[in-house]
């Protein structure tokens, strides 16, 4: 799949010129390369940190989907010299951690409660699947498949065993990732067993915490539910605790609901995103109110100001989606990726490719966000200590490809539209289709379809939730989406010929859009979405105070292309605001305040901050 | 002054049948008073705290200012007993302190920024003086002038002294007020000390820290704005830091300033005052909208559901606001001493008098306050760890007949509409003043003037902010107000005769209150006030999700009495709010919604949880 020209090109060539290339570089200044070399020794500064070998799992795995599609010799030198440090750490049982063999090697598997060793692990063992995918290199999946087998000889049900599992979660799923591409089904027994283990009495980190001597009953967090570890996990039925971790665990549950067909796996993570979907999701795909969990409270709780939203969240909300998608083949996963993917994903990263949001909150006034440090401030940043979004949105990017479209018995599955062309191999014969569209900017996606020979097959293309009205033709014919469709889905089987052409009309008015009556902090108020794109009004184009902003109910919208914002397309309409000017110095006044009109601009969520410092602002104030 | 009947006369019977007993218990049975026995030994529970004594000190203020009014040999002995462990207490120095002398005796005077220590002398000060003042007795107060002394002794500008101030005001204004009784210079010197001492360099706080082997730069509330040493105080222009202790400051500098005629120190109180009211104010009168400070963050930062406003901190601006009006005669003081009064102070306490609120939110959502701990509850309690609040409550109470009138040569000053009679000293003979009156609840006051003698003065009658066509008839001829006003005083001067009666009215319309457009809170709504009273939603009359109700610019209000809440004027009318039956699952929509009629009513804010657990909202959307 290559996506080259439209919406994501531009993004794209960005993440592999720009990002990719400071991410390695903030890696090596920052130690997290030269870790490896485990020359760190007590009571030097900078000791490796027990997060840092995700950080660079992850950026391998960026790097590596980067170098499937665009070769890079420099690049792959990079990856395999720090493939060369690792093999030199490994202990002769295969065990792999740059913090603990350097810093605390007598704390080995002692703290899986807090301390990342297990996450570590399948952050690497994501990049080694996805290095040997792109060049065929073993080494670094050898590497991980040792210290997977290491990992399963500690861990499991045995007596002598450890019965534990990782405070957060992630190998689960790359386990999955490394049973798949080795064919070896004890990592997928692994990775069913940390998920069934999690949550069961007695407890795990209660017997851990003891024998470190620790009291359980004085655990930081106050609750297992931050780590999911609260009940075993097909009893869960709220979404609570740390996002992140909740959604990796989720991920991990679907990835072994597919790959064993255990349907009790499957209806918890059905239940589970029924729960967070309906109840605790921001409009723009973000999860997790409040930074004190970094995660969920309560449902309808979506503070707008002091949403925590991590780029990550929504990152994980979108692999779960799509996991789920693959199986149910229900749009509505499609749908709730697209609205993660275009806003509280996108947003994580400025136009430039080289700042990064971690969270990413729904208003802002600067103010309020003076003391609130890096990760939750009101500008993007270079990088952070705890660094878990940039490279996690770097491998997003880097993968879009990936999640257009997928294959059945029947045919393909078009899920994203995104101009590119992708190669697809069909049982019958390969596909070639190519999409031109300026999607999401424009409501317009032609597909044309270049079987290798004539090939009859179905084509399920994907009629997005937030479109009122969907049409296609199929070579300028109109055909009846309405009768076709199955799950959100338009099934146009037909005897497919090279050169065929689909257009689909996705009309894309501005839509106001309501919160659920029961979401506090935004009734009376209303978000503006174009297509998948939800808005935000910036201080940049409407100057200050926001909030006094108010939209008539019948006020229009014109929709603009805006050059200082690479092209995006604005929305434009008349608002009301009061005049400041009468206040004078009073705080409080019984005489009602004079409106006067205000032209209001809103941009999309995913590009606020790319200008100066300022406030913003998502869910807007009616009038009437 | 006596205080009968009206509005305040229930609730100053409650405090003194019901409060005061109880929070006696409360200071026995949670070892306050025993404290004083210093028989506390190391290893044992319940060491004396250190704000044990403030408690203890306040409690015989508020107990004071009962017996001053309502004889109660029982009571009067409750205290004396208290006052003997106390004399036997004091050390030989004069040093007084049931903290340090048994807890930490190597201690004193170590820890002036944190500890409390000056504060704690400062509130038996206040204590000592008001029983004096009440019974004559002089053995409390003397036991306090020889603390006093002996503060004298330690803390000055001479070599040999500590250059330092307490961390939390209190002891400058209880110095002014033990000056007052004693007629003792030194004391009023010693008051003046503190507040020109504070916020120099070098900065004591430094100092002292060091002196305790910490390092200054590690001071856990980061700057010393939290305490109002950041600066010299008359070089203060901003309101900062924690709510209580600025106020009592300002209190402190009040007093010296009027005593010493020090203008800069009246400036700079002025200034702050100026500030605060115009940026930093609840409609309420609540002060400090952060927990985490408890205290002040930016101008026009009034969050409503996360709101601090400390009880505490609305009785001492009504102190400070107070001593304003005192010296400068001006009505606007006087307004928001009213406004605190019936609204953020005595929202306070319940209507049973037993049960108090910490922290006075503007907003409450039951499943947001489940986990903040019993100060910033959705519930009064009925004792706190920290207990300023409770008995700070029970003095002002006990003591608002004090606040009513104030005389200069030309006459009277009427501040407060309070039924009740006063008997006044003026140079030429007494005259005793009868309020006959329901205000709040009625806008009528009756105003019956007894001279000795026919006498002739100034009558000065206040005419507050909050009322826009205020009337006034003398024995039934109508006055013309506007020409006899002056800073918000109608200055009735003639020759009184026993019985002459002075009719007021103050039309009290239900007023729909804007707050400033920088409020970015409260954008889009009003807050209901009517007469002095700001008025509040609450569930148990309005059902759940209060946030979702919108009130039409037009809508009318009546006005009805609520049997139910001891015959409260509470508000009714039409408003709209969404049909929440229509959403089902969603959590967003595009279709908007359908709008349905709800009656609303409005409870006055003070009288807010005295019935079960729900939701509580003051600032109300309107529609249009």
């Amino acid at each position: 799949m290559r996506l080259e020209g439209g919406f994501w090109g531009p993004r794209l060539e960005t993440n592999r010129r720009v990002t990719l290339p400071i991410q390695l570089e903030q890696c090596r200044k920052t130690g997290r390369i030269d870790a490896w070399r485990l020359t760190w020794k007590p009571g030097e500064p900078n000791p490796p940190h027990i997060f840092w070998d995700s950080d660079v799992g992850k950026w391998i795995e960026a790097a590596a989907y980067s170098l499937a599609q665009h070769p890079d010799p420099q690049l792959e030198a990079a990856i395999d010299e720090v493939v060369e440090l690792m093999a030199a750490a490994q202990l002769p049982d295969g065990y792999l951690n740059s913090h603990y063999v350097a810093v605390e090697p007598q704390n080995r598997w002692t703290n899986l409660r807090d301390n990342h060793e297990l996450y570590c692990a399948g952050h690497l063992m994501e990049g080694a699947v996805a290095y040997y995918q792109a060049t065929g290199k073993r080494k670094f999946l050898n590497i991980l498949c040792r210290y997977a087998d290491h990992i399963a000889a500690v861990f499991g049900r045995d007596e002598g065993q450890l019965h534990g599992y990782c405070g957060h979660p992630e190998i689960e799923l790359a386990l999955v990732k490394l049973y798949r591409v080795t064919g070896e089904e004890g990592y997928l027994e692994q990775a069913r067993y940390f998920i069934d283990e999690r949550g069961t009495q007695p407890h795990y980190y209660d017997i851990e915490a003891r024998m470190r001597g620790d009291d359980p009953g004085r655990y930081w967090a106050k609750t297992y539910e931050y780590l999911q570890a609260h009940a075993p996990f097909r009893q869960q039925d709220k979404v609570v605790g740390h996002a992140v971790r909740a959604m990796y665990l989720y991920s991990g549950a679907a990835d072994v609901a597919a790959e064993t067909g255990d349907l009790s796996l499957l209806e918890a993570c059905k239940r589970l995103w029924e729960h967070v979907t309906t109840r605790r999701m921001y409009v723009t795909g973000g999860f997790g109110p409040t930074h004190t969990n970094e995660g969920f409270t309560f449902d309808y709780d979506l503070p707008n100001e002091t949403a925590y939203a991590e780029t990550c969240a929504s990152i994980a909300f979108l692999f779960w989606s799509h996991r789920l998608l693959q199986i149910e083949g229900d749009s509505r996963y499609a749908d709730e990726m697209e609205r993660a993917l275009y806003n509280g994903i996108l947003s994580g990263v400025s136009l430039s490719g080289d700042r990064f949001f971690y969270a990413n909150p729904l208003a802002v006034y600067p103010p309020a966000f003076a003391n609130r440090g890096p990760t939750m401030g009101a500008v993007r940043q270079e990088w952070f200590d705890c660094a878990c979004c940039p490279p996690n949105l770097a491998r997003l990017l880097a993968s879009l490809g990936g999640y257009i479209y997928s294959m059945d018995a029947q045919g393909i599955y078009v899920h994203l539209y995104v101009q590119g062309q992708a190669e697809l191999q069909l049982p019958a014969g390969s596909v070639r289709i190519e999409q031109e569209t300026e999607y999401p900017w424009n409501e317009t996606v032609c597909l044309k379809v270049f079987p290798e020979k004539s090939l009859r097959f179905n084509l399920a293309l994907r009629l997005p939730g937030w479109c009122r009205a969907p049409h296609a033709r199929v070579n300028g014919e109109e055909i009846n989406l309405h009768s076709l469709t199955r799950l959100g889905y338009a099934h146009v089987e037909r005897q497919w010929q090279p050169g065929d052409m689909v257009e689909l009309s996705l009309p894309m008015p501005v839509e106001r859009i309501e919160a659920h009556p029961r979401v506090r902090m935004d009734a009376g108020r209303v978000a503006l979405q174009r297509g998948p794109l939800v808005y935000c009004l910036e201080e940049a184009d409407n100057g200050s105070d926001l909030h006094d902003l108010g939209l008539a109910r019948g006020a229009e919208f014109m929709v603009e292309i805006d050059p200082a914002l690479d092209g995006a397309r604005v929305l434009v309409a008349q608002a009301m605001r009061r005049d400041i000017s009468g206040w004078g110095g009073n705080l409080y006044r019984q005489t009602p305040s004079r409106q006067i009109r205000a032209q209001i601009k809103a941009v999309p969520y995913h590009l606020w901050g790319n200008r100066q410092v300022g406030e913003m602002l998502v869910w807007l104030r009616e009038l009437g």
